[in-house]
């Protein structure tokens, strides 16, 4: 087992990462003073449920604790005010008082809704994330917590840390082989913003991490959880620093919009957004090697780097538009300086968008 | 123009208390640096609207501000999910990004689901509390936000400091006389708990007070202010001292809940909690006089103090149970001491709560 502690003072709280975890949930809990006397709610999707609720609830019942646990529908849909009110309902049944933890067992449509639950039921009950998927390496650090508004995402939330995240890589056998694919882009995403040497780790063990070895996989998202920590302690509420950790996003959060929240995967959308903004980084007068090693890696992982044809240009600047980076007639880009190094920049111009988006159309049509 | 600082560190703000400071909005923003290029998003209800939403809305247009408004229904039940989804589709058809600023004018409603959208609106926005009632001067400082749950009253919310205060006595000239005794029950408590010769000074303003003396006003409200901004200074997210302004909130809060909301007005429930809480001091060996004094000046200000005969204590309790201050079958309660002094004990007894329901259910019958 890895342990990563992240920073934040007296908010700070450990990543356990390893195998067999969720069977001893319950010594965790103890070991980290959760009230005993109170119920915990677990909140878990319909996918993860029949897998490891009952591992999770029977190590927690046999430690002396209370579990009531709420499942709702995988999928992004869960993560409106409706299923929230939901959740909110079973935790009131459930008796959970303000010594009560909720934990959030899944991917990070679980994080974020159960984790915006314990940021607001009777303003702040304990949280605690146990992610069951690759992508969750990322949402599950940092205490980013939201639900969507039908007219946009993650619009409704809070910033609210966990007591502990337990990471049992076990759960990761299970994942199907696209979501493998689209979690492993945030963890390169991790190393394009912050360390060379990790990006080119991610690029020499892609086929390990593909294939979901466990000792690649326990490194790569230790890493990968390291550096979101690293960034996270320095600027917990995103007033500068943390926003790198957005590289790919302002374009992805489009693409995912468009696509109705179900034609890309985060994971692809933003790994899309990484190479558009690679190509912007060129087209400013960076380095080409910039923009052919971000696809090199991104491609060797499976996952897209090429514009989807179908939608028009129209489309992906309006949904960028509607984005909490857009502010009066510019966007905000976090753009690769070389690999390792990204910068925020505030004075992207539509024009420039419009070209990036026309040349990665480009691109699709040689594939 | 009376100024008061609410000292939390960088979270720290002030209150301003006087007169005409609706119509001087737009100096306050501009002279506390709101962001003019985002968008300001007022939220009232439709019996405040028509006499102050002009006048706030030219105020800071005037100042260069772009406003948006939303007007909720005015009660109790605008303290929904469902509402607080219509102020954030307001929110977000109106463009607020994340430099701009949500205004509460009016109530406690209004207050507490303004603030609960300024704590959750991309994460949190910048808040500003416009109070027009009495009962304000106390949920406008200290940063508890929420909306109701069906099932129980604040469950969902936040702790989300203003970044000022402003409060127009003007504004309260226009109150209805229940009103007027039933935010005047607030003030008192404030006395009761931390300053025998503030609860001394209210009896003794009593007439000046129902009359709305501004000069009394002005002062009672500055002192309630400044007591409630001492306490929560000291302890912002009720972790221990908070707590004791919670005196007669525990059998106030269930008046309310099994009044459906309708029956009692905030300040009256918790009027006869007081009277319960003195009078359960007085069962544990305090001095009479304590009951007498705090009946004596609730009294004077036309509060009711006796049990109300048609609920019977079946109700009342199973009410307090479904409370934030109940914990395995012994509750919560603030307790006076002496006047101007209060303790926190949290085991009373249900018995113990059934003798003071029924001892002020005679007290009842002999008015």
């Amino acid at each position: 087992m890895r342990t990563l502690q992240v920073d934040l003072g007296e908010r700070s709280y450990p990543i356990y990462i390893g195998g067999g975890l969720l069977g001893r949930a319950g010594e965790f809990f103890e070991q980290h003073g959760l009230a005993k006397k109170s119920p915990v709610l677990i909140v878990t999707d319909d996918h993860v449920a029949p897998l490891y609720l009952d591992t999770v609830t029977k190590s927690l019942s046999e430690q002396g604790y209370r579990v009531v646990s709420k499942v709702v529908k995988a999928g992004e849909k869960s993560k409106s005010l409706e299923v929230f009110e939901d959740v909110m309902t079973a935790a009131i049944e459930g008796g959970l008082d303000r010594h009560s933890a909720v934990v959030a067992l899944g991917g990070g449509v679980v994080g974020d809704l159960a984790g915006f639950v314990a940021a607001s039921y009777m303003r702040g009950v304990s949280f605690v994330q146990m992610p069951t998927t690759i992508l969750a390496h990322d949402s599950s650090v940092g205490g980013k917590v939201a639900v969507n508004h039908r007219l946009a995402k993650n619009m409704i939330g809070a910033f609210h840390q966990p007591k502990m995240v337990l990471y049992d890589v076990d759960s990761l056998q299970t994942l199907p082989i696209r979501e493998v694919r689209a979690g492993l882009s945030e963890m390169v995403k991790h190393g394009l913003i912050w360390n060379a040497a990790f990006a080119d780790w991610c690029r020499q063990h892609t086929a390990d991490l593909l294939a979901l070895d466990p000792e690649a996989l326990g490194y790569g998202l230790t890493q990968g959880c390291s550096i979101k920590a690293q960034v996270v302690s320095v600027d917990e509420r995103e007033q500068g620093l943390r926003a790198i950790l957005n590289l790919g996003h302002t374009l992805g959060h489009a693409l995912e919009a468009i696509g109705g929240y179900g034609e890309f995967l985060h994971g692809e959308a933003i790994s899309i957004g990484m190479a558009a903004a690679a190509k912007l980084a060129v087209n400013r007068g960076r380095d080409l090697s910039i923009y052919e090693e971000t696809v090199s890696v991104l491609k060797g992982f499976g996952l897209p780097t090429a514009m989807p044809q179908q939608h028009d240009e129209h489309a992906i600047i309006a949904a960028m538009m509607h984005d909490k980076k857009f502010k009066e007639q510019q966007l905000v880009f976090v753009l690769p300086v070389e690999i390792g190094k990204v910068e925020i920049v505030a004075d992207v111009t539509l024009d420039e968008v419009r070209r990036v988006i026309a040349e990665l159309k480009e691109e699709g049509q040689h594939v």
